[in-house]
């Protein structure tokens, strides 16, 4: 049975991990025959914005104690994973992998990676293991594998381009569809970048967890 | 196509709407080709728990702000739900069902209903609506449909003899399976009150969407 570990970044599109794509990678994992862990930096987001208002709210929330939320409380600190321990990596993404995973949200194309997120995605990366990126998480892809990398944020002009300047390749996709790199074994689905329901980004999620899991075999 | 008015409690199972069942459900419902609409009463929650250490941290925050972030913004307050515009209801269970919509967490079988939640409730029963409610929503019933409404929480013996103090009966129901009042037309499966994982969860909702939505042609 592959383990597959799943990094979560808060609880909430807004200011976290999108909460969807979540449960919807947990409940793949599951029905595909494979276990997982949820992990989360120990570290406070970047902010918390009022999901209703859109707007921040000024007060402080912590990513591994929101990521609690989504993950029923069994969520481990991101620096105690162990790369040796899984098969692969699960990227859901949400603002919450552009503003506290990375500064994206601020820095466009330059920003930089939260240090244990790169760490445990580099790991990965060099251990040769497959990952698997949804939404706007594979703007991290650059930093983690270099130059290169394909990958897919569905179709959004400026975060493809983004995507691009920092050494990416970019292709578009379909909601419902993949983008597999074949030799950084790292596969990518626009989820919530076009998902207009549940159902939509359900799609592309049940494919990218069953790509990644075949890879891991 | 079905509408149906969901009814949300928060975001985070130990002081809120439990996450996982909700998606769930929404996904259910999109999948089996009706339609939804979130809504969430504008109160303060009881109080917020920290999920990683399950400790109430003294801080104070807002049911339908939370419940904006599983809905991704698109959510309404329960004040303008009109049971007129909808053809079914669904309750996702949490602790914050027994927090923040009754006091059954702290009162037990002595609870009374938030005054928004048991209007709606209450609306949909009189309109002779169907209803699904899961994991711990069912403690609701007997105060929404009266004595004798017939329903499940699975095997909990403590929150089973509660339900039929407050006059509803209980039926042992594994977490798959489903219990309904042909009567009342409500439906209740277990859910969290016995899953052990996502795909546990899935299985029950599932089956009690389709079981709603067949009541509702």
């Amino acid at each position: 049975m592959s383990k597959v570990a799943v990094l979560l970044s808060g609880s909430g599109v807004f200011d976290g991990a999108e909460v969807n794509e979540v449960v919807l990678t947990l409940l793949h994992i599951e029905k595909q025959g494979a276990s997982y862990q949820c992990f989360a930096p120990n570290i406070a987001q970047m902010h918390t914005v009022n999901h209703l208002t859109g707007e921040a709210d000024g007060t402080a929330r912590n990513v591994l104690a929101e990521s609690a939320r989504i993950a029923r409380g069994n969520v481990k600190p991101l620096s105690e994973l162990e790369v040796a321990d899984f098969d692969a990596l699960l990227v859901p993404g949400g603002f919450g992998v552009a503003k506290n995973f990375c500064d994206f949200a601020v820095k466009g194309a330059d920003m930089t990676v939260q240090p244990e997120v790169l760490a445990v995605c580099s790991g990965f990366a060099q251990a040769n293991k497959p990952a698997g990126y949804m939404c706007i998480a594979p703007v991290l892809l650059p930093k983690v594998y270099g130059e290169g990398v394909t990958c897919t944020i569905g179709n959004d002009a400026d975060v493809a381009a983004a995507i691009e300047s920092m050494g990416g390749r970019h292709v578009e996709c379909a909601v419902d569809d993949l983008v597999t790199d074949n030799t950084h074994k790292v596969v990518t689905t626009p989820a919530y970048m076009l998902a207009k329901s549940v159902s939509d980004a359900d799609a592309g999620i049940s494919k990218l967890v069953a790509q990644v899991l075949a890879t891991s075999l």
